[in-house]
């Protein structure tokens, strides 16, 4: 049984830091780099695959809107040949770096709202998608396997890993409790760490209805916004190695 | 005896449509492609690949200072690895376009204030020839042969291309005048064609001041914005096939 | 009998020209001058400002998404208090020029997307007329009396103007029929200008089902994109000449 | 005898977050608040603005060079016409959030590199100076006295205050020991408070050289980022109080 740890990283821009990208490194096994769209910026992307060869982790692109300001977050609505060129743009553009360091570019996730949009809108997920097979056919794409963005990489035949979330509630049919809802954060860390380990084993966990629906697990989503959520890296690690679940980069798992 | 023919392409951006790109691409060997930072967005860059795939043209990129304001033509002080993360993300953004397409890049030629600086700053010329290094050291330079960024790439091992313009002064020493000094400017077409044949063909030009000096021609800078200029290239193309010049791309060249 | 002509000015940028401002100038009696978000930069503001004070004719601010890429017309989801900042952010930049030629700004009208679902949704008008209020609560709104920006507007107090498209045609509810659908674009110049002269004079258009609806018309927005829409502002003047309805900035009419 | 306390403040962006304004804002008496092209976004401007308001400070514009990246820090060759436009722009941005709030805007001290290029190039200080002449002759110029954009102020016949650097050392022009150079800070605090208690008692300070030289101090520019900065602020006005003092807005002073 093996599983894989994915973070957001390479944030920061210019004067501004964000996250603790050289700590959260060492305890993950696939980093999402922001492709200088919704963050970071030619530099930070350089010191961000760096850290990543260093610590032997697997590297994918994180590509996200054009809108700094709102970190990505804002929808926006793009045609589909203006998304289809912008994540073509940030992949070759990410993948400079890695290649520059020797690496392989692994996965493609994309960032905040084009993720969110993109897991309802089968046009959205389509370009997306053949962004990805007209840049490197190998490229894994990483989604909720209950969005449209993993269902449409499988149908058109890209390879496609599902990823989970520890600190969220889930509704019946898969997808995040919204934000705005009661109950869609999961706050306390060893109820999320028992969700996070039975969706690995099980590929099963309990939505916000009180029914245990089917999810499926090859990563798990981490933060590493301060010691906290650190700590609950670590805690994911220490009872993955109990219980013989291998941490292990998506390229092993699907 | 054989010359490439290069001109800046793709410098449209969202609304703003500059250039008659599909008229200059048949008329070229060489394309240098923006690369989104002083111009072109990542729609535009997949059009001018399309556009030079369909005339069987080479590719290259043509990375700016990022300042679409001022269309790259404004010095900036990047420091060196600002600079050299910055060309090696434009450089993989392109190539993302060009991988698309089947296609393999071919050249990069800075633009702008990037270009002029680094002909003059040996570390701005280094910085350039780094990041082009690290991300494939097949790609040709092309630059001036008189300037820091020609002599930096030799001295690098890398390959190097020499650019001739045909509407511009020289001084004894082979830089361009400077365009706020008188005659800097040849504005008679006959006297810029029989300026640039002699520079195919003798590699002599005769400078501002009245003597003759050496100039390597590999490709001819040219521009397509407007009839005249068209008509200058089909000039050029014209007198090339009469004295047996072969058009031919930097890769046959260098 | 008076009306307002408004065109959409100043959306040039850097290197980049759009429309034919110079030309457009003399023939309207109000600029929407862009503010440098989706369109126009410092000095195309200056310039666009210049024109205005030599011609004589009124300045309102332009404002848009900041998407120079999308020139403004692709839909953002901007929070309420980011939305206001943002008007208020553009209308003092424009304003900084209005004062600096010694004018006074008149009017705002949002551009492209904002504009669109700003008239759809009573939040993001009330956030532009929160700002605009803040700002100077002298300044006249300039939309579609159907939409929720104009009826906002007047439900907190502000002058509104209603403008309408000669070139558009109507549902019954007063709103645009969307480009996408058959029949939405008045092509012929003739049936155009008769339609604005009717809804200038009787307030009343005939919708897309044929049933004749109420529209107000203070103002008639024109576009100055080439020869023939200069044409067709040429020919409104003329015929608003001929039948006594004077052309007037918005400020003498509401 | 009266000083004024001026620190460069609103200079986060969207997600970013940079300083700790709400603890800087009490402890000074003007702040010199980013207008969005290096630092600062219009939701930022907004509550810089009103941190002023609520503490009854003074609020200058902070205008800068639009290299977010570059944080405004890297030297970017404008023409005099587009550094002109680009100050007015700001001012006018930054002053509808002070507008909004009820208040004046009071002084103009550029940012970054657009201060110390134009404390050397006189060119420069003209642009910006017209510029602040243009849109309000009221407002006051903030600089150093040795240099070419307090003395252009001074000649146009604007209002001028001159600010002083507690942890810079200073060349016997009264310039400051660039940064590259040894001995360009002065790190123990105690030196640094010694050092501007005497500027603005006596006028005098002890040059790199050993010479003491005049410089002219209105106004102390103070640090905001860390505890040991707002520290080294409150021993500022504890000394100030101690010695008869009065900390003032740069309106009382000049």
């Amino acid at each position: 049984m093996k599983i894989d740890l994915n973070s957001d990283l390479g944030e920061s821009f210019g004067r501004y830091t964000l996250g603790c990208d050289e700590k959260v490194v060492p305890l993950v096994t696939s980093v999402n780099a922001a492709c200088g769209f919704h963050a970071g910026d030619p530099v930070v992307m350089k010191k961000t695959v760096l850290l990543a060869r260093q610590a032997g982790i697997s590297v994918g692109a994180h590509p996200g809107f054009a809108d700094l300001q709102g970190f990505g977050r804002r929808n926006m609505n793009l045609s589909y040949e203006e998304l289809q060129a912008c994540v073509l743009y940030q992949l070759g553009a990410l993948d400079a770096f890695v290649k520059a360091e020797g690496l392989k570019l692994a996965h493609v996730k994309p960032h905040g709202a084009m993720y969110n949009m993109a897991a309802k809108d089968s046009k959205m997920a389509e370009a997306i998608c053949s962004a990805v097979q007209a840049y490197d056919p190998d490229l894994i794409i990483l989604a909720q396997e209950s969005g449209q963005l993993y269902q449409t990489a499988k149908k058109m035949g890209l390879r496609a890993a599902a990823e989970v979330f520890a600190d969220r509630a889930y509704e019946e049919d898969g997808t995040l409790v919204a934000r705005s809802k009661p109950g869609s954060m999961i706050t306390d860390p060893e109820e999320a760490l028992a969700r996070v380990l039975r969706m690995i084993r099980e590929g099963k966990v309990t939505a916000i209805s009180g029914k245990d629906i089917n999810v499926r697990a090859d990563s798990v989503c981490v933060h590493g916004d301060g010691e906290s959520a650190l700590e609950f890296i670590r805690r994911i690690r220490e009872q993955c190695e109990k219980e013989n679940i291998i941490l292990a980069p998506l390229r092993e798992i699907v």
